[in-house]
C-alpha cells in the first residue's frame, strides 16, 4: 500500500523491523515467527479482526518479512501493511478447522523452500496466537529446524514509544477523557448498566479533537456493589443502584494505540470503607508516581505503591501496572515488564504504563489508575480526569 | 451464586456437562481441560475478559467441574458460574507473563493431587487460549498422564441450541435489526465511517425490547470501496463516499449470544459489476436456503450457493457459513461445522448458523448474509433485515 495509506512513515517501519532483527541476533535466531496480532502489527502495520484463524508474520535476517494468513485475508494484508506482493502468502479455506489439515504446516513448507528449513527459529510460545496444534504443525512439517522460545521478544523492541506513537496516545488519552465526562454526566440511580456502556462507547468511537475512536483490545470491564470484587466482569441492564459503588476500566483508543484509565463512582454518601481505601490507594499512587522517573525501575514503583497502601492497612497481591500501546482483543497489556517485586526494567524515557492500582476484596474494590509517560523529567499523564473517588449525591 | 443470577437453570448446565461427559466417554477421556473462553461459559456460566491469561475449566468423569484461573479471576467466577466454593482454584500473579514461571504447572499439580496423574486427558490443542507453553507446562508437569487432542469436542455439544440459546438468539437477532436500521438512517457521503460505527455500537449496546446489547465477540468488520475486497478490516475517520459500496458485519448480542448479519449499501446509482452480484449472491442464497433443512447436511446448503454463484458467474472459495451461539473476542464462530464440500454434519432443529455468502475480489467485494435457525420445518431467520443491496440516493 501507499506510504500515505500507512500509520507510520516506513522510515519508522524499517527501524522496528532492524530492533527485532538486533534482539533475534542476541539470542541467535535465524528466524521468527511473530503470531501475536500487535507485534504483527508494530512490526509491519497488518491489521485486521483475522487472527482467529492461523497467522503469522515471519523475519529473517536479510529477507523481507513475510505475511501469511487465510487467502481471504490476503487483501487485508495488502491493503493495511506495506509488505510487497511477492512476500504475502497465503493458506485455502480447506485449512480452516479442520481436523485433519492445518495451516501451519504450508507455513513450514514455505519456511523450507525459502532455503530455512535448518534455521534456527523462534517462535512465541506463549502467545495466544500461537496454540499448541499450531506449533505442533510447524514443528513436524520442519524436522530439520531447531526451535527456541521466543516469547517477548518483540514485546520487549516496543516498549519505547516513538513521537508519533507517543501523539497517538495522547489522542487516546483525550478519548478516555471524554469518556468519563459522559460517565459522570449520565451515572445516575434507575440507569441501566447497558445504557451507561452505550453512551461511553459512543463518545469513545466517535472521538474528539481529530483523534477517532478505534476499539479497545478489552470492553468496558466495571464491578457495581459486589461485582466490584472482580476485576474483569462486564455489562447486564441492572440498574445502578442508590449507596453503592461502581467501577470502570475503559481505554480510549486511536489507530489501534491505547490509554487506559479507571474511575470508581459512588451514589450516595460514600462509606468509611470506601473512603479509606480512597485515601490509601491515592497516597500510595503519589508514593509511586514520585518513583515513576527516567532511571529507576519497575518495581520501585509498585514497592512505593505497596508500602504506602500497607500504611492505610491495604495489601495489593496482584501486580500494579503493566507497559500499553498497541493492543487486540482480548487485552491491551504489552506483556514484558511488570510493576511487581523483582522486575528491574530500567524506566526510560518514551515508555507508557498502566499504573493498575486497583484492589479488589471479597465483596467490594476500587479501582483508580492512571496511565503514564516516562519522560526525561517529571512523569507524563497521558490523560486528566481528576484523581479521585467520584461522588453522586 | 444463586440460580436466579445465572443465564440458564441449573439442569441445563447440569445437562451440559452430562453430554460433555458422553462425548469424553466416547472418545476415551477420563479428563477433559476447557480453554476455549466460549466452552468455559457454556458449560459452566463463567464470563468475564480474563483469558488473556491462563484458565480453564477441568471435566472429570464424576467430580464436579473445577474452574482454574488468575487469583484475581476467582470472584469472578464466584459472581457468573455455578461452581462451588472447593472447586474454585487459583494461581498467584507470579505466574502472568513470567519467563520462568507458568500457571499450567500449578493445574498440573492440582490435577494430580485429585488423583488425576495418570488420566487420559483430553486439551483442545487448537484453542486460542492453550497456548503452546500452556501445553508444554501441563504435559511436563503430569508425566504419567496421556494426553489426547480433544479440539471442538465441546463445540460440537453446542451445535443444537436449548429453547433459552435460541430466545436469547431471536433477541440478538431483533438487535442487529435496530442497528441496521440505524445504518440506514445516518449513512450518507461525507459523514465519517467512525460516527456510523458509534451510532450503531450505541443502538446495539442499548438494545431492543428487553433484550440489553452484550458485547460483540468481533467489533463491526466493513469495506468501502476497495477495501470491500478485504472482509476482516475496521473502521477509520473516512468520510462515506458518493458512488462507492460499503459493507457492514455487524452482530446483536445479548448475554454473550450472537446474531451476526451482513449487508452492503450503495452510495448513489450501483453500478452494473455490484448488482450482477447481488442479483447472484441472493439468487444463490435463496438456493442455499431451501436446503436449510433438518435431514439435509451442511454441505448441501454450499453446494447449493456455489452452484447458483457459478451460473451468474461468480465464484467464492471460502466456506459459505459456520455455527454460531455463544462467543468470546476475537470471532464468534463455534469452530465445529462448516458449509462447505465434504461436511455431511446433518442439519438438526435447533441448529443455528450464519450463512456467511460474502465475495471478496481485488478491489471491490459483497456481503449479503443471514443468521439462521434449523427448525422441523421452513428455515427460520434469527433477524428480519430486508435481503438485498440497499441504495442511498
Amino acid at each position: 500500500m501507499s506510504e500515505a495509506q500507512l500509520r507510520f512513515e516506513i522510515s519508522e517501519y524499517k527501524s522496528r523491523l532492524d530492533k527485532a532483527r538486533n534482539a533475534m541476533e542476541k539470542v541467535g535466531l535465524d528466524l521468527l515467527v511473530v503470531t501475536d496480532p500487535a507485534n504483527m502489527g508494530w512490526l509491519t502495520g497488518y491489521d485486521g479482526c483475522s487472527y482467529y484463524v492461523p497467522q503469522c508474520v515471519v523475519v529473517s535476517k536479510d529477507q523481507d518479512p513475510l505475511w501469511f494468513g487465510r487467502r481471504m485475508d490476503a487483501n487485508g494484508c495488502r491493503r493495511t501493511a506495506y509488505i510487497s506482493e511477492d512476500r504475502i502468502k497465503w493458506y485455502g479455506d480447506e485449512y480452516v478447522q479442520s481436523d485433519t489439515l492445518h495451516a501451519m504446516s504450508v507455513l513450514g513448507q514455505i519456511v523450507a523452500d525459502e532455503g530455512h528449513g535448518s534455521a534456527i527459529i523462534g517462535v512465541e510460545k506463549d502467545s495466544s496466537c500461537l496454540s499448541a496444534a499450531s506449533f505442533e504443525a510447524l514443528y513436524a512439517s520442519l524436522p530439520n529446524a531447531k526451535f527456541k522460545n521466543a516469547d517477548r521478544l518483540i514485546n520487549w523492541q516496543r516498549l519505547v514509544k516513538s513521537p508519533r506513537e507517543i501523539e497517538y496516545m495522547r489522542g487516546a488519552g483525550k478519548i478516555v477523557e471524554a469518556m468519563y465526562e459522559r460517565v459522570t454526566d449520565v451515572l445516575r440511580p434507575g440507569v441501566k448498566q447497558s445504557d451507561v456502556i452505550a453512551e461511553l462507547s459512543y463518545v469513545g468511537t466517535r472521538g474528539v479533537d481529530g483523534y477517532w475512536g478505534d476499539y479497545p483490545a478489552c470492553v468496558p470491564n466495571l464491578g457495581a456493589g459486589a461485582d466490584a470484587s472482580a476485576p474483569h466482569l462486564t455489562w447486564t441492564d441492572r440498574p445502578i443502584r442508590a449507596n453503592e459503588s461502581i467501577f470502570f476500566e475503559l481505554a480510549g483508543v486511536h489507530k489501534r494505540y491505547h490509554c487506559p484509565l479507571s474511575r470508581t463512582y459512588y451514589l450516595g454518601q460514600p462509606t468509611s470503607q470506601i473512603l479509606d481505601a480512597e485515601k490509601a490507594v491515592l497516597e500510595g499512587m503519589e508514593a509511586g508516581l514520585e518513583k515513576a522517573l527516567a532511571g529507576n525501575c519497575c518495581e520501585d514503583i509498585s514497592k512505593a505503591y505497596t508500602a504506602a497502601l500497607a500504611r492505610g492497612g491495604f495489601e495489593k497481591t496482584s501486580r500494579s501496572g503493566y507497559p500499553i500501546g498497541m493492543g487486540y482483543p482480548p487485552a491491551w497489556g504489552e506483556n514484558s515488564a511488570s510493576f511487581r517485586s523483582g522486575d528491574k526494567t530500567e524506566l526510560r524515557p518514551g515508555m507508557t504504563f498502566h499504573f493498575m492500582s486497583g484492589l479488589w476484596y471479597g465483596d467490594w474494590g476500587i479501582e483508580i489508575t492512571e496511565s503514564i509517560l516516562i519522560t526525561e523529567g517529571k512523569v507524563e499523564f497521558l490523560s486528566k480526569v481528576p484523581r479521585k473517588l467520584f461522588v453522586i449525591e
